[in-house]
């Protein structure tokens, strides 16, 4: 069977060894007699599931063992209003706005906090990463709020600022869901990140919410006990039940990551060259014709999420029902942006990447 | 393959037929060349998916049209926060209490709202549902809470109390978590139920809410908006991404419960039917012999979740370890009651009764 490329910006296309393997297990998880998703979360066989995938993915990012690693529910947008019950103690937090993730994160803190918008590219119609020189932050801010990826408008954050250098004490806050192992991360910058794992980790409806421990205990009283990030740490996220099945899916799709090999490099780092070069070969082809573009600062550009527009837009619905017809699926651009997007996410292989070229560029000579 | 018989209380065993169906198209859904997990929950494949799931689950426990269906993330713990920021305007929520998830949601309201606790059978160890002629209801409550069955105590409401006869303006809202699908709903008493996914619907990770749609525009301004019914009422629960796999798994259950016929029913009456048969198999037997025994009062004895002890406790262990040597898996009580627990949900077939009755009957021979 040949699986079209998928190129949904989330959730997303998955590894297709993870796909076996979970419908392989799913009557019957190693020899227990059960479905994982009929296992008590506080049974051995569950347990011995969720140890091995937070053990991994800490491994895969080299997280210091004084971040707690969570495994919540409720997604970017719950996110968006759980951080701020958790970290801002009701004052201040700096935001920088590089697309509608931050805008939309930027509102809904509003609701507990007092924000502050340190800098924003809104006026360039997002298309970059304002430059950390320019930021405006606050004196006592609770934290600083970026989303290090914008999936809608492709623009990555490619070196985390020093907030120290900048003169802020505060806790650096990322929302990484849509690049999240894509790369390394540099754990010393960082007070809190957080994903959801329907872009590179897994099924929607689970989030990692990776925190520095001294960040825990300072809820608001009003934060639901479910979403408190203290509660759930002490009780290694089953303060509830966790979207168990979700991390188990999630812990294949991390020992897929483990066993990925390029250039002597194993894990998240032979991930990362494999993204750059997927990256790297669709940006070359945009920027070596005349037929499409993007638009994004060169410096700022996603290699997860890329936006492209056909320069005569009357042609979009031709080329989006000639990629379907060609196995190219879900390459149409976010409705706020407009034109296309292709997510090359880590389980996009580059012959997906090629496959995609190979028809824009026979789109563009059927068209001219 | 002959599976072992899984009495765990949550997440619990699955109808069979529905794990084989998730295994086969686990790579390819209908031909559509993606996993549901991959797919974009706003393609036209998944809002199929959607769209059909919510279907169902209207028709199987016929809810009116004045009510919404809402597929949420956040579980029975969430939702205890996440109804009295909706539902509270901070005024008094009327509680009756026969259970630990009483207890449990009951002071998670008194974060957001006044709670005053109209009745309770704390005294009596929670083996009971308190009779409605004792309740002493608020004169303005916002609403009154009851936990419908009491998965840790073994507590069943069978008959809704009509609040509007006991003097109460308030609406009703039901947990019915641990016994939704199982029976019939008189949802002219209800003004909101909710549910956890994981005992007779799908995977944990995914909670649904029937709310009636007077009820929907009432949220505190501190409600964050992932969790807001009125945001995800009129998004179709797409506001933040649903909880995709689970929705799919869920819909799978519903078209089962569909498919089952007894005596002449079909759907959830016919399940009604089997889960009486269930029941009364093996409080029978447990009230027929002396060696073991349940407390629960006979009346509000649950259909779901049978508590029992060996009058002589100190061959528990044993027990539970002659019970999985005979594939009868995760019979253990709860901690807070001791003791064991048979959960027997809609997918646990009577011959999964059959041969527990026939393990214990075997037990205790062997012991005596």
């Amino acid at each position: 069977m040949t699986r079209p490329y998928n190129f949904s910006a989330g959730p997303a296309t998955m590894p297709e060894e993870v796909l076996r393997l979970a419908a392989s297990e799913m009557l019957d998880w190693q020899g227990s007699g059960m479905s994982v998703m009929e296992m008590s979360h506080r049974g051995s066989e569950f347990i011995s599931i969720y140890e091995k995938a937070e053990s991994d993915f800490r491994d895969l990012l080299k997280i210091p063992k004084n971040f707690k690693i969570l495994f919540m529910q409720g997604g970017g947008l719950g996110e968006n209003a759980i951080v701020p019950l958790n970290l801002s103690k009701g004052g201040v937090i700096d935001f920088v706005l590089s697309g509608s993730w931050g805008q939309k994160s930027h509102k809904e803190a509003g609701k507990y906090a007092k924000t502050h918008i340190a800098a924003s590219s809104e006026e360039a119609g997002f298309t970059s990463l304002p430059d950390p020189s320019t930021w405006q932050l606050s004196k006592d801010a609770s934290y600083v709020h970026i989303c290090t990826n914008e999936t809608i408008h492709g623009v990555e954050c490619h070196n985390l600022a020093d907030l120290k250098a900048l003169g802020s004490n505060a806790p650096l806050v990322i929302d990484f869901s849509s690049h999240v192992l894509s790369r390394s991360v540099d754990w010393s910058l960082i007070g809190l990140a957080f994903a959801g794992a329907q872009k590179n980790i897994g099924p929607a409806g689970l989030t990692l919410v990776v925190v520095r421990e001294d960040l825990l205990d300072q809820a608001m009283t009003i934060c639901p006990s479910a979403f408190n990030y203290k509660l759930v740490a002490a009780a290694d996220s089953m303060y509830n039940t966790p979207p168990t099945y979700g991390i188990y899916i999630a812990g294949l799709t991390f020992e897929w990551i483990k066993r990925q090999e390029e250039s002597g490099q194993s894990g998240v780092a032979a991930i990362e060259l494999r993204n750059k070069a997927k990256a790297e070969l669709f940006y070359n082809y945009l920027d070596s014709c005349d037929f499409y573009e993007n638009r994004v600062n060169r410096l700022d550009r996603s290699r997860m999420n890329i936006p492209f527009f056909l320069k005569d837009e009357s042609r979009n619905e031709a080329f989006l029902k000639g990629a379907k017809a060609n196995g190219l699926l879900q390459l149409k651009g976010h409705k706020s942006v407009g034109g296309m997007r292709a997510s090359i996410y880590n389980a996009m292989p580059i012959k997906g990447v090629q496959v995609l070229i190979e028809y824009m560029r026979e789109f563009e000579r059927s068209q001219t």
